[in-house]
């Protein structure tokens, strides 16, 4: 292949990888390892490292699987890194909550639930899953000493985390300088050209690239994407804050989660979440900008593309009609007056007048003709009306009357 | 026993074990440990880390081993450790000198080097040598979070050296912090009951203390010895620094350097050296402070006593003439007269006056009969004198010849 046509390529490729992006340390060498791929027709090995103890994905997960994704598009050879060799053991010190210790069992069914999650986003054939008790398992004390002694602990103290706790008088376990150590080990022992995370990853990632210098292999490039926000749109999805979307909720869930996002995440939503082409995405953020569409629209858009990743374009299609009838529904006041009444068929213009919502019948007509009348948040444009159960019955913009029947 | 005869032998104990120490920490645990073996009978297990990089002993390492004999003879059992772990792995960063890699014939040979000398001083028979990596060459990763989790990178930070060079910006390896605990583990496999030590081993001693309550053992008791002046009085006794007497060096040297030690370590030197009973050093430092004995004497009385323990008595003796002979003529000016003559007797008064060391020949009679005349530095008493080889003539204080024969 020609250089330019290698170099045309290389642009292309940088351009996908780079959607959303929040930092490729160091760029220049993630262009020529792409260069050196596409020349060479050999793929590159992209790792992402998996901790087994919390298996439930949500959106926020999926930022990397997403770009892990558009790896495998372009060619590459995506590797997963279950780290259950840690799980296995948990914290010893018995202080950390977070790093519980896992039987075997739960590590397979973990491993398991997750796999079936990742899949949804990545291409199960282009993916290989190690465990990395494989090789940490085998390591004895003098590997150990090796291992520690190609990191300082200066620059380990320099992680954010370490800093502060250090600073606060916080106890940091010694043990606790040896996992970065384990993470970077195994870039070495997997030889990974790429290394992805979460911006709060980067100095872990960063240790990988060293250890593999000091190993004498080629360094690996550090790829970080943005810390996803949660539906609140202020703090980062997560669990705990109950501001995520899972992967395995379902359809209608999902539907109404997304459209709970703060305007100014649609963008954002949209690049990190979605396969919709960078171009589609801008044109869309110009109408935005310029008002000519409303975002509640864009918002179901969005929930549609979300959806159709997880489940498919039917039950988006499904979950938008759901939510479009209750969400029209929501647009009724708390306090609007409930009347009881009997089950069976009214006349409509004389029941609107009966409680005060028209000033006579024909202007009942009138309105139940133009549309003006609603019954649950839908238009309703017959004289005749069953009463069943509970209805929210609505006449222009501001009168509604709630209709319990059947007492 | 009862109680009080108990107490009584705890103190006779205390009193020999507290000899020279620095620092015993905590003093009250010790003074338990020690009323619980006599009550029970059970001798204490005394721990000693010995590297075996630098085989070649002298005294300053023999303040801890003469401790260890104390210990011994009150009837406690002394475990050696001999870390070998660390030595067959040398620094796996290669900027450390002084932790090269040994090989296992190397290793053996410093062992048996080593213990070749320490049993001058110790009774082989009540100890124990052990060889770390017995224990830690099985250790997996698993068992090193596990003990690297018992311990705290602030506290590591404490120790002197690391809060220093992390001061100074200069780099430690993070298997630096390991060290200390694998010394501390050993005191957890041995569950030794005291520790021994330079003081300049504190940190690392009570990390061996902190490490057995961490994994559940009553924890070891720390003594430490002072670190010996080398013989210029002024650095610590090191082989580097030439200042040092080494144990298998032959008596006339070690008498030699022991003179040359300046008379304020004196004292320090019996108590920390030989086996002279306190009282007797004490009754020493008391005479040399009224000024009723010459400190050069007291030195030749040290110079034997330490020699006596490395070689003999007898030994000891035949240093002490020939070094009172050499230490005589040192007071020969440099630059008296040298003269020629034949071999064979001469009669020494005519010999002074014809070498205008007297004013006549009865003079020279009368010097010789008043002891004022000295041949290589000893009084002769003879008119007769068989001139032979190289010889120093003394008259009274001031007056000197050399006298070559023979040629």
């Amino acid at each position: 292949m020609e250089n330019s046509s290698i170099e045309k390529r290389v642009a292309e490729q940088m351009l996908l990888i780079s959607r959303g992006a929040a930092e490729i340390v160091p760029e220049e060498e993630m262009r020529r390892k792409l260069y050196m791929s596409i020349k060479e027709r050999k793929p590159l090995r992209i790792k992402l490292g998996l901790d087994p103890t919390a298996p439930d994905i949500h959106l926020g997960h999926t930022v990397v699987l997403n770009k892990l994704r558009q790896f495998q598009d372009l060619g590459h050879e995506v590797h997963l890194i279950i780290g259950d060799f840690t799980a296995r053991i948990g914290d010893p010190s018995g202080r950390s909550e977070t790093r519980r210790q896992l039987s075997d069992e739960e590590i397979k069914v973990n491993a398991a639930t997750y796999q079936e999650q990742i899949f949804k986003i990545l291409d199960e054939k282009k993916t290989i899953v190690h465990f990395n008790s494989e090789w940490l398992k085998k390591i004895n004390l003098a590997d150990v000493l090796n291992l520690a002694s190609r990191y300082t602990v200066a620059r380990m103290l320099e992680r954010d985390d370490f800093s502060k706790r250090y600073k606060d008088g916080l106890p940091i376990g010694i043990h606790e300088f040896l996992y970065p150590l384990m993470q970077g080990y195994d870039s070495v022992v997997l030889q990974s050209d790429v290394e992805l995370g979460g911006t709060d990853q980067k100095f872990n990632l960063l240790v990988g690239r060293s250890l593999q210098k000091e190993y004498g292999y080629e360094p690996q490039v550090a790829l970080m994407m943005p810390i996803l926000e949660g539906i609140d749109g202020v703090q980062k999805m997560s669990k705990s804050l109950g501001n995520y979307i899972g992967v395995n909720e379902d359809p209608y869930e999902m539907f109404g989660k997304t459209m709970s996002i703060p305007d100014e995440l649609i963008i954002r939503y949209f690049e990190l979440l979605t396969r919709v082409p960078l171009k589609e995405i801008n044109d869309i953020e110009n109408a935005m900008k310029e008002g000519s569409v409303n975002p509640r629209d864009i918002k179901m858009k969005l929930a549609r593309e979300i959806i159709s990743i997880y489940h498919s374009e039917e039950e988006a299609a499904k979950a938008e009609k759901r939510f479009k009838l209750v969400y029209s529904q929501r647009d009724i006041p708390d306090d609007i007056p409930e009347i009881v009444t009997e089950e069976g068929e009214v006349w409509l213009p004389k029941f609107l007048h009966d409680n005060d919502m028209v000033p006579s019948t024909s202007e009942g007509r009138r309105m139940i003709k133009q549309g003006a009348v609603k019954i649950n948040g839908e238009k309703y444009g017959e004289e005749k009306l069953m009463i069943v159960g509970s209805m929210v019955i609505q006449v222009g913009k501001r009168k509604f009357v709630k209709v319990n029947a059947g007492q």
